[in-house]
Parts: structure tokens; sequence; C-alpha cells
């Protein structure tokens, strides 16, 4: 029984500073790397490849759309063709400044609209594929868990990490409850590591009726823009341990 | 005796077209394909890419300040970990493309003021040559002839093609001639195709004084924004085979 | 009997040209200047004012996404706020500009697919009528026909020219033809003319199932990216003219 | 005997929040807002205005260079015409955001690297002159006291409040020493407000060389990016009134 902690990393910019990434970095074995589209820029990007290194943390990329202003987090009608080419522009970007490092890159995650974009659509979800399996096809997609982007990846012989939220509430269709419902968001720590041990020992969570729904997930998201991020972490790292689960990166051995 | 012939492409962006690259590609041997920062993006990154591979051009990245709004042709006053990270960034983003094309990326050619600053400060001329040989050192730089960014590439074992330039009048102390000087620019085109034999076949340039100076390039410039830039290019190709002078990127053999 | 002739200009960004702004400016009678967000620059909107001026055009602000890969054509999830103050913001930018060419400012068009999603969804256009109100409620807004712009901008008091566009086929419901279909478009300079005064003199356009619909509008877009938009804009003038129309911006006397 | 102190305000952008607006704001009496270029966006803006309005506070403009990723502190080869160009439409895109807020523009203040190129290079100091005066010639101009900036807009009839830095060690030529040198910054608050005080009163500053220089200044920056930025401009506030300095902008009465 395996679980990857993942989280978002190196999304400052510039003069600005964004999330606690030393805080987090201990607890979490993968982190996904903005590539200066979204957020990050080439020297925040070799810095938090540093520190991932330095905390033995797996490093993916983290490609978003081309909207500093918006984070990425606003939908962006992009064609597919326009999807696949941001993505091997950013992966392979990042790249370059992991080579430089000594880091080899493991995974592949899209960010805030893209991947919720991705999610439901279906040539989106295709052109991440095409992207990914163009540039390197050791490389494992983080989608969310039973997804098109899911699907889409694993018809093309792309390796898919499902990934789960413990601290989002799901619907019974298994997508997520959309933020701007109330109880879209956990806020009691206990209660999210319950649901990541739930989750990952016995492939089920709550949804928002009460009833429980099937997921298979092999990575957790753990956001590192809310407060107490770096503790959060801490404690899904070691509930977890402590019942059972052996917290590692989907590619890591031993 | 070998020479060859590069120019500036897949500078488009978007909605813009700049350039005539059609025109040029068939006449030159080296494509420096810009990657998204003064100019480019990456739908025009696998245009280019594809028109250089069918038209069997060696390519190489042609990194740039991020100043799309002056073309990157502004000073701006970067450190050299500044420019050692967006070169990096940008050979990367386009090695990404290149390999989704099938496509091998030849040497890279700084762009504008980050070529020009290069060719006369040595910390950043350095930082470029830590760039390449961090990516691949296989990669060969094209550097201004007998300039700081030569002898700090070479200083680190990055293999340079020194660039001479047949459309500028060079100064006495083999410097280019400043745009805003007159008779900076040489437009009759048999006077070029003249300038560049002999640059290949002599070693030799007329200097702005009227005296020969030496010179030792490996590739020439095509300025492709020019109009006129396709006949003047296939010109120098012609007139260069003509007399003698073998016409082929740095890395190619036969 | 009163048309006004618009047409987008200043689009062109730092080294690049788009667009043939001073072939169409002695035919049209509103210029709308695209104010750095998907297109132009400070630079393209002092000499486009200029250009404007010299023609005794009208001149507006031509406001957009700020996604200039895109060229503000993509629809981007802004919130009504955000709209209105993208709107606020480069309608003072160019305003600021024109008071310095001595040229004072006559409509507002917004650009793209901020102008398309203004047309259907009723938070955007009451965002973008309320963003003019607020900077000068002396301001024209052109709006597509029949809109949800037009009927926002009305509610709140901004006087609306309602726009018609003779080279676009029309549905049976008043709205545009998407340009996904064949036939959206109408090549036909001389059947673009007739359809142009038809609106003009009847108030009338056949639609795409051949029905005549009522249309009631104050000014016709000129698409001046298109090959031949000169000529078409003189033909456009010349036609109406020759039927009676009077061709002369909304704000213009005499 | 009257001193204005002035902070650089909502240089935030996007999801990055930068400097302690909310605690700076009510102890200053000038707020240089910045405009969208080097920090700031529509949103931020209107959220400053509004934050200034709330407190008092005078508001006025704070363009920069279009650099986003080196928060305009980096030097930008621009041409006069281009830093005349930038200034204006960043000043307009204020005031328009300000003219729906109720606010009236006070003054500008150009930011970082273009403040700095001002102060040494007359070309640029006489280009942003022109674009104030352009744009409304009842703007103040905040500029380095006995710089070139501050006599090129006397020279034209710009109104200018000579800037000084209590917190900044001065050369004895009356230039700020480069931030490069150990000393440049002044730490001790108390010695900051003494030297403001003495600015203030008498006219004169204490240099690098420990000989006292004159300076005649109007306006005092306090810089918001320090880690307690707001209790030293409470305390520089207090001291200065304390003295008999009466703390007000260069435009208030009473």
């Amino acid at each position: 029984m395996h679980l990857d902690l993942n989280c978002d990393m190196g999304e400052s910019f510039g003069a600005y500073q964004i999330g606690d990434d030393e805080g987090v970095m201990p607890h979490i074995t993968s982190a996904n790397v903005a590539c200066g589209f979204h957020g990050g820029d080439p020297a925040v990007m070799r810095r938090t490849l540093r520190l991932a290194r330095a905390n033995g943390v797996a490093v993916g990329a983290h490609p978003g759309f081309q909207d500093l202003a918006g984070f990425g987090r606003r939908d962006l009608r992009v064609t597919p063709q326009e999807a696949e080419d941001l993505v091997l522009y950013q992966v392979g970007a990042l790249e370059a400044m992991a080579r430089a490092e000594g880091v080899r890159l493991a995974h592949v995650k899209p960010h805030g609209a893209l991947y919720n974009m991705a999610a439901r659509e279906e040539p989106l979800a295709e052109a991440i594929a095409r992207a990914i399996r163009a540039f390197d096809p050791s490389l494992v997609l983080f989608a969310l868990a039973g997804s098109r982007l899911q699907r889409a990846a694993e018809a093309v012989g792309v390796r898919v990490a499902p990934e789960g939220f413990a601290d989002r509430s799901y619907e019974p269709d298994g997508s997520l409850t959309p933020r701007s419902k109330p109880d879209a968001l956990i806020h009691d720590a206990q209660l999210v590591v319950q649901r990541a041990v739930r989750m990952a020992r016995e492939g089920l969570v709550s949804a928002s009726d009460g009833r429980d729904i099937p997921i298979r997930i092999r990575t957790l998201c753990v956001h590192g823009d809310t407060p107490g991020a770096a503790t959060l972490a801490r404690e899904l790292h070691a509930g977890l341990e402590r019942a059972g689960v052996i917290v590692r990166a989907p590619g890591a051995t031993g």
C-alpha cells in the first residue's frame, strides 16, 4: 500500500513570494514545479529544484496557462494543439533546468484551469497525453482520479498516478464539489488525515451525500498556499505512515 | 573551406507574422529558432522546426531577453545568473518541441541585445557558455568572431562557430560599425556576396577605414527581416559555392 | 439616414506589424484603437491617434483581454469585476495618449472574445457598461445590434451605436453565423456593399435561411486584417454614399 | 516647515502579495500607486485607491518599466520617446481607475530603474517631464533632490517635490550610496528619524564621509517592502511632528 504526497511548488515569481515551499518540502514525496507560465520563473525553478533535491523529493513539471495575472486559474479557450504545445514547451524548459541541477523529471501535473478543463474535455486530455508521450514516455501523469485525463493518458500508454484530494469534498459522481459551494473545503486536519488514510487503505471516500464512493488513488494533493500547509503536510505524512501506508513517489523504489 | 549560412527564424508571435521564413529557409544551412521570450511561441516553434526539417536545415536555439515589446533588442541589465537561467530555460523549451518533431538541436545563437552584451561583457559570456555546457556540451555556440563570448565559450570547452556579417561594416578593431552610423549597413547584394567570399576564402574583410583586417568565421548571418532577404540568401549561397566554398552547417558531414 | 464605418486599428505591437491602418483609415469614420492588452503598445497608440487625427476620423478605445498570445480572441473566464477594471484601465491609458495628441475619445468597442462574451452574458455586459459610465458617460458604446451588451448599456444610460457586419452571415435569430460554419463569411465585395446599404436604408438583412430579419444599426464593422481591406472600405464608403446614406461617426455633426 | 511621507503601494499582482499596504497607509501622506507594468494590476489599483481614500492619503501614479520579472528594477535601454509614452500610458490607466473611485491624482513618481536612470540622464528626464505636462500640468513630480529629473521638470514648468531618503546613505556629491556598498542602508530606526528631522528642519544630511551636505527636500520616501515598514512609517511620522514638522502631501492645504 503506497501513496505519494504531492504539492505545487516554485510558484513564486521575480520579487513575489507565494507558498511555503521550504516548510512543506520536507513532508512531501513529489514536487510539482511551476514552469514560468502561470507562476515561477527560471531563477525560482532552479531554487526549487535544489530544494527538492536536498529533501530527496521527486520532481515533476507543473505546466499551466500563460495567464500570470490569473495565476493559471481562469479557463482559457485554447485549442488542443495549443494545449499540447504549451505543455511540451514548459516541460522542456523545466527539464533543462533540472538537467543542469542533476535532477531527473519524474512526472507532470497540469495546473489549475488546465488540469480542470482536461479532466472534463477529452480533446484537451488527449493533447496533454500526446505531449508527455512525445517528450518522455517514462513520465507519470498526475490526473484527477477517474477523469477523462486519466483515461486519455492510459489509452495512449502514458502511465498515470490517479490523484485524490483529502481536503476537498466529493460529489456522489466522483467529481470534486465546486469551491463555490459551502463545505467544498475540509478544514479539520484530523478529518483530512482520516480521509487520506481511508482513500489509501480502503479505496473509499465519503461523498457530500454521506455515502461512500470508490476512489482509487496513487497520489494525494497537498495544497501549499493555505495557512498551516507545512503542518498539515507533516500530519498527513505521519498519519499515513502510522496507518501502515508507505509514503513515496510513484516512481520511487525501496 | 566550409561556411554556414544562418538566419533568425520563427520570430512570429500569435497573430503576428514577421520575416520571410518560407522564402529564406531553402537557402540557408542553420536556422536560429526563437524560443518565446523576444519572439516566437510554441506553435510558431513547431511550425519552424517542421520547415527546417523539410529543408534539411540544421536547427539551433535563439534565446533572447524576455522583452517582447522591444523584440529583445534593448539592453536589459540582467545578472549573469539570470542570463544563464534564461538561456537554459529557452533552449530546453525548444529542445522539447524539437524532440516531438524528431529534430536534434545543433547550436545556440543568443539574440539581439543578449548577443551584443555577451560579446562585450565577460560575466555574461561565461554565463551563456555555462548554460550550454550544462544542457548539452555538443551544441555549437554561434558568437561574434573575436568577441568575449567566443573566448569565454572556448575557455570552458564549448565549441564555437565564429560568426561574420557580410552586410555590416566593420571597424578597424574588428567590431561591427554601430547601426547608428551612416554606412553601417551594406545594401549592394553583389558587394555583400564578395565580402562573404573573401571572409570565407581569405579570412579578411575590408574595414571602415579601407584597410583589411583578419576575420576567421565559420558561419555567416543572413538577416531575415530585410526586404529581399530570400533573394540575398539565395545569391549568397550560390556565390559562395561558385567561389568553391562548401556551404554547410558546422555539425554537418559529407 | 446615417451610418458609421468603424475598423479596428493600432493592433501592431513592437516590431510586429498587423493590418493596413494607413490604407483603411481614409475610408472609415471611426477607429477602434487597441490599448495594449490584446494588441497595440504605447508607441503604436500614439502613431494611430495621429493617423486618425490626420484623416479626421473619430477615435475610440478598443479594450481586450490581456492575452497577446491569443490576440484577445480566446474566451477567458474573467469575473465581471475583472472585466470592468480591464476596460477602465485600457480606456484610461488610451485617453492619456489621446489627450497628449489633442484628440478626444468618442467611443468604446470591446475586442474579440470580450465583445462576443459580453454580447451573450449579462454580468459581463453590465460590467462594461459600468466602466464606461464611470469613466465618461458621453462615450458611445459599439455593441452587436440586439445583443445583451446593447441592452445592458442602454439600461444604465450609456449611449449605444448598434453594430452590424455586412461581410458576415446572420442566423435567423439575429446572431452572427459562427466562423466555423461554411458561408459564415461573405467575400463578394459587391454583395457586402449591397447588404450594408440594405441594413442602413431598410433595416433588414437576409439571414442564412434566406429570410429577411430586421436589424437596426448605427455603425458597420470593416475588418482591417483581411486582404483588400482598404479597397473594401473605400467601396463600402462610396456605395453607401451613392445610395444616399450619410457616412459619419455617431457623435459627428454636420 | 512641511514634509510629505510617500511610499510605493499597490505593487501586488494577481495572486501575489507584496508589501504591507494596510499597515503602512495610515502613517503616510502620499501613496505612489503601481500602474501594472512593474507591479500592480487593475484590481490591485482599485483596492489601493480605496485604501488611500479611506486613510485620507494623496494618490500618485508610480509608473515603471514593463519588466514584471525584474520588478522594474533592472535598467532597460528605452528611448526617451518610449519613456514618455510608457509614463503617459500608465498615468492614464491609473487616472481612469481613480476617476471611477472618486479620487484625484496628485503626483507622479517614477519607479525603480526608471527613477534612477531619469535622475542621471537628461533625455529621459525631459521625456518624463513632457509626459506629465501633456497629461496634467498640475501633477507634482517626485524626483531625487538635486537630480537631472528635478531640473528637467522645473525647466518646463512641472512642479517638483524633491525627494530624500532618510534610510539611505548619501555620497559627498549628494547622490545616494549604491546599494552594493556596505552601509548603504541605515537600519537604526532612531537614526533614520533623526536624519529625516534634520533634512526637514536644517536642510542638511551627513554624507558617507561624515561631512554635512545641503539637501532640500519636500517629500521623504518610506520603503514599504522592508520588515517593520509600518512601524518605521509610524515612528517617522510621529518623530517629525514632535520636531515641529508638519507632515502633509505637497498639494494638501490646512
